[in-house]
């Protein structure tokens, strides 16, 4: 198919996906081409079923124009989001809106074959219920470490066991027979917020930072995820960071940034401060529960708990100070804060913008705003089935599943026969 | 103009551009179009006098078929590049190669009257010489400072005084008549190491490194500039570096990576060396000249120093730890090592490498390199050619300044009309 055809078919489509209620004349004045080459382009998406009227637009003078609408209820995209002790499975339609999902804990170290399995299940049965006859045109999977995009296997996983180059993508695109895409869950989570969060969708340069048991970053880079050579850009746990006191990280380094600030981090200064009596508060928890976790830290904090206040001041120092650089660095126009331990309420951001503000170059934090995510996701679900729709509907993938002689009202066929 | 026509003209140029000795039936097989699309687009940028038959190709059974090639000839290019001390001007063809280039002592801190002033005066002496009656179609800037790649306007450089906000485009785009660009110097040395390193060609993402009296970076995120928000990215000479010993940096704050690795502190290390007795190799420099320079620390590393070999080590580790950070960050395939502090030999260098591969994740060092950078140049010269020649032939430009009715071989009043 020719590229011009191509590309124009797909500014339409997006055209038409970005603008509810646009109809041909806004349409034209949109994209500047003439009303003949429009005209048949839109034919085409309705004829393959992409595109339908959904009424009428307001009228010039002559016959009120139709509003066009992608026909997103003609097929389905599916996303499964991976965590390390979580998964997150969904189905949503052609405009990446999910119908429905489900949650479950998983040991993301139980390896691929247990994993991949249950979600396999827990999306076929979401698939029986939802589907409606509907075919699956691709599937978006979030792992918790690095992905080589391009061939969808892990690269080195360090919390992954038994994942390293697991072919994800060929099984479950021959599983479901649908186009199938595999990226870090930092990525996924930065990706949802291009889409979820108009802040982020304006920003066009933005990092997501994910503050877990792990810590992780996103790079957007004019709109688009920055992956790196080796898919693991973002991969900031295990940084130097400055008065760390040299902590022993699991990865074997000392000062890493993750030893420090991570989850794990906060739970063990937590803990070693209820049993030498730092924190009454966090003793009581301690002994309520036999054990401390970062969110007893922060229930601590909020309980008006000196100590545990103090430990997420730091660990928000901690993370500002390697943020501070990367800000000079990259200069994004937004931060998005994200994972449990930024859920935690003002403490952790904060501290975080004030070691921002202090270190970075002045002229890079002039408009920068460093915000909590919008999207309260651990595994980047709503990134998994957006990737899914904007790879589906890329100029060189419309190229291969919409020929010309796609049959009317079928391009599912197509879709397959080129996935 | 149509999109398709635009991005179709401009998807035949770049072929032409890229490929040497191409011909009518090598560029249909490349591009995938049918053949009388590519005809047509190839008579058009003929009779635009963009491209012309460069002799005949490898016969396949039939007529040979004509070698096409950029009519680079038909127009010129021109670049300033402005340092803090020196300024290099350059005149070149449409496919980039400089054909003259002149360079000149300036002090930046002059301010934009006086540096642009003489540039210009370099400039016109160039054109009287070589233009030879040749248009110029676009002029290329580069500076020393953050620049607003949409307006071309300096943002508050730091060590710019007077430059802050100064219409650089305006002044030259009406002095010319031409289309003028606007960037940062370390952007345009990134941009030239991707026009002129097959390496970096190949990278994708990749990060240019400039250590000379400032330290800065450019960032190629998959082929094109990641400038930042506010175009500042790459900013890193004033990121907190470890192990500085808090020195004061001129910012004002203290350790800065820039006040203890930059050329600035290796000349003043040095010359305290050279008076408290530490170097007897750098005291005779000192006695012999009066002042002691970055560029004398290096030569007395290479006539076998300790003391300077030292310098030159260390500031290369600190250099180091801070891109171990920006490595694990980006992902880099490559990183190109520019500035006179780079070009001291190994010292610095292996100080570098060995940081980066102690201290970045293990999966960012895999297959990353570490290279000094194959242009000899301070200020971004050839890359800011290439800037001018990529935008005036990006397809939004090629719309503007293509129009149907362009008379045939007089390109340059559609540019100039549009610019």
């Amino acid at each position: 198919m020719p590229v011009e055809r191509t590309e124009s078919l797909a500014a339409v489509l997006r055209a038409v996906r970005s603008n509810r209620g646009i109809t041909q004349p806004m349409l034209i004045e949109q994209v500047g081409w003439g009303r003949s080459v429009v005209a048949t382009r839109i034919a085409e998406l309705e004829a393959a079923g992409l595109v339908t009227t959904a009424g009428v637009g307001p009228s010039t003078g002559g016959r009120a124009p139709r509003q066009l609408r992608l026909r997103s209820e003609s097929g389905l995209v599916a996303g499964i989001g991976i965590g390390a002790t979580r998964m997150e499975v969904g189905v949503a339609d052609l405009s990446g809106r999910l119908i429905a999902r489900a949650e479950d804990p998983i040991e993301v170290a139980d390896g691929p074959e247990a994993v991949l399995g249950h979600a396999e299940k827990v999306l076929d049965g979401l698939l029986a219920r939802y589907a409606g006859g509907r075919a699956v045109w691709g599937i978006g999977v979030g792992v918790p470490g690095p992905v080589e995009f391009a061939t969808g296997l892990p690269v080195a996983p360090p919390i992954m066991p038994g994942w390293d180059g697991y072919p994800i993508r060929d099984r479950l695109s021959r599983r479901y027979d649908a186009a199938t895409w595999v990226d870090n869950d930092v990525n996924l989570l930065a990706l949802g917020e291009l889409h979820a969060n108009p802040a982020a969708a304006a920003a066009r340069d933005f990092l997501y930072v994910k503050i877990g048991t792990g810590i992780g970053a996103g790079l957007i880079s004019g709109g688009r995820l920055h992956r790196g050579t080796n898919g693991c850009a973002g991969d900031i746990g295990h940084v130097a960071a400055a008065e760390t006191g040299g902590v022993i990280c699991r990865c074997g380094n000392a000062g890493c940034l993750e030893a420090a600030a991570g989850g794990a981090a906060l739970a063990r200064e937590g803990r070693w401060l209820a049993e030498t009596g730092g924190s009454p508060a966090m003793a009581r928890i301690l002994t309520a529960k036999g054990s401390l976790r970062a969110a007893d830290v922060t229930t601590a904090a909020h309980d008006g708990d000196p100590a545990a206040q103090a430990l997420l001041i730091r660990a928000g120092q901690l993370v500002g100070g390697t943020l501070a650089t990367l800000v000079s660095f990259y200069n994004p126009a937004l931060v998005v804060l994200g994972g449990e331990v930024s859920r935690t309420g003002d403490y952790v951001i904060a501290a975080i913008r004030e070691s921002v503000q202090r270190r970075s170059l002045p002229l890079a934090t002039r408009s920068l705003r460093i915000e909590p995510a919008t999207l309260d996701e651990a595994t980047g679900l709503t990134g998994a089935v957006h990737l899914v729709v904007d790879e589906l509907f890329a100029p060189q993938r419309l190229a291969r599943w919409l020929p010309h002689n796609t049959p009317a009202g079928r391009p599912e066929l197509a879709a397959k026969e080129a996935a």
